[in-house]
């Protein structure tokens, strides 16, 4: 038996490994965080654009984003709200049109059958518990399908098609064709339905933090000590024996803790051998487990001149790539700012293309959107998630049908003294930053339990 | 710039990797296999059962596996046919009948059906080009829906469903929820449609090999040359530079080739870190490529008793777990042997339970099939693919939807100077030894051609 650094070794420092972490440490136990990033933040990071921070990851807090509200405030760090005064636009099959309201402008048929079908949805959603979905009725009816499969046999009009269509891309950064009805359903259960998830107003677009969501993760950081992170050390493996967990860090180092917390994607797992191996099921879950494929794009203008003619900048398309589009203009800046998403085939067509095609891709679509005023950007800005390698991708992991079903279980179970955090395993706001601080804080919970 | 050990590194000795060596050895080139494993053979392993060995993984050659048939006569080691001479057995709807031909006994509406669903099955797989599937006509709308979805949409009865979701299990070790139609179709078209498939005379399970397909794969690692392999190095990340290729080996040790193959299953690519790192394509390929889920069994007995009885020893169900069921006797034998799977659902059930449990599992529904006389097993022993750390599952790798349409390309795309191979990037018996060795032959192929 060899004696303990520390109580936990927590393997990552995004919110969810912070948030485990900084638990951990008010609990009186010592920890260390082993970070394989030369930063913290995971899915969040900042970026500059005309002077500015802005998020290049993770951005926005909904109001049910309690715990993330708390840390900003903890930190008197204010939200801003995202504007949102003025006309949308929609660019839909060849001509763009402007709206207001949730849905946008649609053949009449198109319009009743989105908001039938918007309805439905949310019944679905509502019958469903967040903590075992494969155990709600018709689950194995509704993981043996795509969200895709589901619209083609439940939707007639194109127009709701491509609303749909629309909205799946945003909320999951993925084809409807790339993930399971269920694990659809569950999602929006986590954050209260679909339409608290599309919303700005209400929903979990709502505010933003100022000077960025990013360096919260660094005030989080703070509270767990800055002593206690290790940045630039990816864990290679993780050894396990009747007293503890050995923690191996690429390059030769080991820390050895009586419990550990995995708080990195299950896309990453593999990269982390294990002795003695993973469970079959957790292993074979984290094979079913692909991020989604995302390109957040900044784009900077002298002033913010959509608001001058009355549109908020929120904007969409069902057929150009720079889709969904937010006005992210910075509270108190003098310059406007468009942000948006290359998402699903849109995010795989422009991964590993020169960042000058990307933006001209962007422009684009925002000129499109938005005429030949959009043309004249004075800054730009993007990050491709696909690249990133300790993500993976982003917003967060995805199920194609049956893995819910068949592997759903092994999500939050322990692999003996391993506990498993990341916003994927969070029971609310999956797939969001507060989802990944849920996460953490219940990681926290069984290692600190263990350990008493 | 460094000097170099070989002009190509070759990454997994199963089939694939071995094949690949051989191929560059023979075309007067230095090559070395690195291999994690303590052994050759990938997916194929040899156990011993009644003091006979047997085929723990890959067993049976087809009659259009030529490169395998082609192996097995370079080295006088003959083909013995699979048993098939008498009735097979269906468990259906609680019943077990007696049935000849290759579609069992069902009421007449079903029968009719699932002739009728084969053969659209069959057209439609004739119209996919193995080599760019993506580009079919109709990909896009076959990528969107997993093979349950399609099959729901296109059949009425109950027995024509039971019988094409006995078959894909079979042939997939997947439930029909986890793969996709255009997924299913092109595997279907790269070994000549789904009768092959899942006939033995003519089939995919025509003939074994005496003694065993595992040996195969030493004496293809005799030909390659003893001293170019080694075992039990696990490959930890491969560099890349201007000149050459190197490869790390867990322990520290590093290996320096012009070329590298890389000949493991896709789901195990996020084990070796790479620099530069993966292209994002690969990457998202590599973490939407799950291993299939099966445990293999075989059950020895005193005598083949149901050859007795006039019976094949092939069976099916669809309700108990260990399904389907062929003889395994070994020519020549005085005992029996009924060797099957527990695929898909039944292999997630009982990975990670006791071998008793298994055990136990496997003889009810021996003798829920072939009577009471199942019930006295001589011997018995499985093999459990979802706990093999170096592979991952097994037979293949398989592609949920919009995996195909969005990833493909990358499929065989190589990375810089690293090639791939392996049964998952073949054209012609894509999933099958032979698919691994035409892998190897196109990988060697493409880095001779790179060296030239």
């Amino acid at each position: 038996m060899q004696g303990f650094d520390v109580d936990v070794v927590v393997v990552g420092a995004g919110f969810a490994g912070l948030n485990a972490a900084a638990r951990i440490v008010a609990a009186g136990r010592s920890v260390c965080v082993v970070e394989a990033r030369d930063r913290v933040g995971g899915r969040t990071k900042p970026g500059t654009l005309s002077g500015h921070v802005v998020d290049l990851g993770g951005q926005w807090v909904g109001p049910d984003h309690r715990r993330l509200i708390a840390l900003a405030a903890r930190h008197r760090i204010p939200l801003e709200p995202q504007f949102e005064a003025g006309g949308k636009l929609i660019d839909y099959r060849g001509r763009v049109r402007r709206y207001e309201g949730l849905i946008p402008a649609l053949p009449l048929l198109a319009l009743l059958e989105t908001d039938r079908v918007m309805k439905r949805i949310e019944r679905m959603a509502a019958a469903i518990a967040v903590s075992a979905p494969w155990a709600a009725a018709g689950a194995a009816d509704l993981d043996r399908i795509t969200v895709a499969g589901w619209l083609d046999r439940n939707l007639r009009t194109k127009g709701a098609k491509a609303m749909m269509d629309i909205a799946v891309r945003a909320v999951f950064s993925a084809e409807p064709s790339e993930i399971s009805m269920l694990f659809l359903l569950t999602y929006l259960r986590a954050s209260g339905g679909l339409e608290p998830l599309i919303s700005v107003r209400g929903g979990a677009q709502q505010d933003r933090v100022k000077g960025g969501l990013h360096p919260l993760s660094e005030r989080l950081a703070d509270e767990v000590g800055r002593g206690r992170l290790r940045l630039s050390s990816p864990v290679s493996g993780i050894e396990q024996d009747g007293d503890g967990v050995t923690v191996h860090v690429s390059g030769g180092e080991a820390l050895r803790g009586r419990r550990a917390i995995l708080a990195v994607p299950l896309a990453l797992l593999s990269r982390i051998g294990a002795q003695p191996a993973w469970p079959a099921l957790k292993t074979g879950l984290a094979q079913r487990s692909p991020m989604g494929s995302v390109i957040k794009c900044h784009v900077a203008y002298e002033t913010p001149f959509w608001r001058a003619r009355g549109l908020s900048g929120e904007a969409v398309s069902d057929a150009a790539p720079f889709s969904p589009v937010f006005d992210g203009t910075p509270e108190g800046a003098r310059h406007g700012v468009l942000s948006g998403f290359l998402e699903g085939d849109a995010a795989r067509t422009f991964t590993g293309k020169p960042p000058a095609e990307r933006r001209q891709a962007v422009i684009a679509t925002l000129t499109r959107l938005f005429g030949p005023e959009a043309g004249q950007p004075i800054d730009y800005v993007d990050n491709d998630w696909l690249e990133e390698e300790w993500s993976g991708g982003c917003y967060a992991g995805l199920m194609a049908p049956a893995t819910m079903t068949s592997y759903g279980p092994a999500l939050r179970t322990p692999a003996g003294r391993v506990h498993f955090a990341g916003t994927e395993t969070a029971l609310e706001a999956t797939g969001y930053v507060e989802g990944a601080l849920e996460s953490g804080e219940r990681a926290a919970t069984e290692a600190l339990r263990a350990l008493s």
